[in-house]
């Protein structure tokens, strides 16, 4: 339920009322954005009365949101989110290009990708430190060494890093990382979520293999409920039938969600289709879609990498899609 | 199994290498490209010695071929085949717009239609006459007389048409018809591919529900083995848990087929999506990503539209759609 | 919507209902039960009055049915459909099981196999002629021949005899054919449901790949639409993400099948799975859950089949199951 | 890579065989089943000489495991697992029966349920203290209390309890808990397998709604790799496009499973249909197909249950199954 109020409500007024309301015994927050100040009301509102509200001379009008997302939803917050992070900021207009390997392996090679998707202009160093691989006898990553040699790739470039968390106990790990990333396999792992939503770092979260649209924003809403609104939400493709792709990449999830909520969603088309020559029609494909931006798997030697090297482009490769999505980006500006 | 031969090989070597093979028992066919050419052998081709065909001096190469389909196969012809329709071409490098309402209704709205998709710049008229319905009770279409009014429609902008055929029966229907569709329930109605495979019309096959690429042009083959290699493929949304969607649009099939297949490839954003609003962001992604081509649902008052509504532009809409698809077809060339 | 008469009403009452119904413009279905009289209403039903039939002293209840089906909906035929081919009752209680190889391949096979699965207890032999198979150059079936063999073996057992079609056309060939099968391939092939509706053969209608059960049902109604209700529904496994068995059986099919139509269900476990060594387990599951029947694939040489061998039984299995089979209904009686 | 070992190798060659291969760099694990012992060798077998081992003379075949399961794998170990919890034995024959309301709410509640489940003839008692529902704002359990409640029930009638965790820091909690159930939503969340593989505790592992065997499998192998070779498999229904069933329950994953693995196998038909009344033919399905045990939702006050009413069975409802179950496998003994 949502309360919009007409423009220039003084600020005692707003403070009264969610006093007030708070007192009914819901959780409220209030958003003020450019043009309208929306009071969002969380929790048991069926005591509520819609004309109590709509007496007050300052309420324009009063809705019911069935969508069971609400932090997330755009009728509470019709502005796009912006997610700072340093100086750089998610959504809102601007285009995010997350670039790195699948696994931190060592020093030069963190290093040589991200330098070398830096001057491609990418803003985000990626890389896996915390390994979800299917198998417990496969390569599960270098754990705190690997988020250590992204730090150093960090003061060495400037770039803010992002990596994924599997483990809520492993939070003290994540203190200088700028981004946590929570993989698709823990999109439901709701005891994470919950974790991460007592911080306040931005959130990359990753849709589930079989998820909707509704399920991921309703992962989002764990997050945003525990008081952490930083999420970033991510496309990277869902379980299908076809075979020829390794998942298939849901782009119209890019329109829908930006309809559906405020967050900003970035596409990731190197995990979608598993085959690094796939990469760059569908990482054009999301930015003329509307993304905001991309998530992209650079490897120095992507024969040599210890995990996904067939989806992992070359900084060479990496180069030219970025000349690619700009040309793009600045034909539909 | 396929033989490449020497650039330059004499017209009559070819011939007596095809004579050869035909004997052994298996079906030949021969593609000549602009820098090679290919000859293709079809059946049981376990008693055809490699090494004789090797031995013979304008033999290049001999490969065998583990998919399936064979004459939809790229590597059996590596150029890009082209679809002559009147004086347009289909693949090749052209970009195909084929625009319309869902069902001919009457005179007045596929008149009005078809002169505004033409202004705007579309290259085919499409209009269902024969509708492939759920359920028995609801509008099937105006049959024959639907045919009559595209043919109108044809004459009097010029435009070549587009319809959707459900029964080989109806095929003297469609002799005027220049481009007959296979809707995506017909996909694997393999009695009507094959006997559209007897004919010489360009055939629109559109994907399945819920089947993989590999039977796409599994299907495609039944046409071409037939005869007819004017077959244009068409992905339209595929079966996923999604439901905000309609259908879920998987445009990584773009590039996946164009490398499988030397068909033209083309997107229909309308059904995919099943929402008006999402077919601007989903052609400019289908355009980015390299199709050959769009259908798109166009109406002239889809608030009354006998069928899918909800999922028609207006004319004004979809020349916006055109107008941004030039712009980003321009920047990617 | 329906209307369900009083216990009694005479005849005449009943006929000048619909007299007055079928002047109103909707077409009029009269089905009477063993306890009461139902009148069906299929069409636009919206300038039918309520109150006007409930004002007729012989009329108990008017419903308004929302589900799409209503030829095959159980609210307007509250009673099982028992169709009868020849002495023997497909539904209402009894167990028919149809068995047969996939292809008919010579007189000595298909004599072989009829004469085992009689003396195990199947009540139908099934062979498949025209055979619908994904690649235009794999075996197509013998065609009108397999028919004659199939007749041959029907002649020389008794059992009625099973047979896929696959296109209107060859209807004249279906002449002495008992149960007409349609695939699950064709299952939305709308023309083909439609001339079978004008037929009064049994039509045995297996469930698509990834179709779900109120298409299942949309398209046993274009058949009983046209006049046609000896309908038998076939749940034949679904395509899922799993890759160890061919297809996933789904047996909660059965009951929730039989509580939304009057329609006999039978299970194919030999297509469900693949795998001829869980016919077994999932033949007995199917008893349990309560189907009207099953139809299973037994080769006198499985090793030596033209297709489908893999999940085909030897006699002796298929007489193993039988017996367990038995044990199982009877146990629940 | 496992070695089969002759009938009778002595004790001391099993231990220095084991020796020998630990100093090769991999893990070796011995198992003694009744008619020959079988050494698994886990990690990097590439250095593992085949015939080093085929020449020691109690060594009769070495074999290559291709399946990425190792600890799983019933090549690895033939007999079926036999799972030890109190006097009870789940697997290896016995069927093993789990009911109980879908969370705990109050001690009346639990109490009068175990009391009642236990009178039919179940042999576990089940009940949801941690629940992972998908929206924050929905009951999630009464936590800790939750499980002291359903201590309290064990106590009163001997039933041992299972519950679920969401989370590896409960554990302590869970000290008296006799199984600890994995839901559907974690089955990928290996941080908690892990955790869980260092305990002794029976583990409940459900499958993904959108999971393959093989997935489940290697879930099962990351406990099982921690030590902790105590896992029950359970299928619980998967997502498909039908929507009468809240899931499709998949029992052929049961002689699947079987077949692949040595460990038990049970079935929830209350998750899998979302239906009470699906849930008897589904549980006797079930049985027949071979399941291992039941895990079936029972509420005394279904109306006014907190979570999942619409599928719990009144304890009435349940003890009409157990009868019918026992039919079905007295049957097919």
């Amino acid at each position: 339920m949502i309360a919009v109020l007409k423009n220039g409500t003084p600020k005692e007024k707003i403070e009264s009322l969610s006093h007030y309301l708070t007192e009914q015994g819901v959780e409220v927050r209030v958003w003020e954005g450019k043009f309208q100040t929306v009071v969002g009301l969380i929790g048991d509102t069926s005591k509520i009365d819609d004309n109590a509200l709509l007496g007050m001379d300052f309420v324009e009008t009063v809705k019911h949101i069935s969508e069971p997302f609400k932090s997330a939803n755009r009728k509470f917050h019709p502005d796009d989110s912006e997610i700072r992070v340093g100086d750089h900021v998610v959504g809102g207009g601007t285009f995010t290009v997350i670039a790195g390997p699948c696994s931190v392996e060592n020093e030069a090679q963190i290093l040589e990708v991200a330098k070398a998707v830096k001057a491609s202009g990418a803003s985000f160093l990626r890389g896996g430190a915390f390994k979800p691989l299917t198998s417990p006898y496969d390569f599960q990553g270098l754990k705190a060494d690997g988020i250590e040699l992204l730090l150093e790739a960090k003061k060495e470039t400037g770039l803010p890093i992002v990596t994924e968390i599997m483990n809520a106990n492993h939070l003290p790990l994540f203190e200088d990382v700028d981004v946590i990333q929570v993989g698709a396999r823990n999109m439901q792992n709701f005891e994470l979520l919950k974790e991460l939503g007592k911080t306040k770092k931005p959130i990359l979260l990753k849709r589930g293999l079989a998820n909707t649209l509704k399920e991921l924003l309703m992962s989002a809403e764990y997050i945003m409920a525990g008081g952490n609104e930083n999420v970033i939400l991510c496309e990277r493709g869902i379980r299908t039938f076809e075979t020829y792709t390794r998942n298939t990449l849901d782009l119209s999830a890019v329109p829908m969600l930006k309809e559906l909520s405020h967050l900003p969603v970035i596409v990731d088309p190197s995990h979608a289709t598993g085959l690094a020559r796939l990469v760059e029609p569908m990482a054009l494909a999301a930015a003329a879609a509307g993304a905001d931006g991309l998530m992209i798997e650079v490897h120095n030697d992507p024969q040599k990498a210890l995990c996904d090297g067939p989806q992992s482009l070359t900084p060479a490769q990496f180069d030219q899609v970025m000349k690619k999505v700009n040309k793009v980006r600045a034909a539909l500006q």
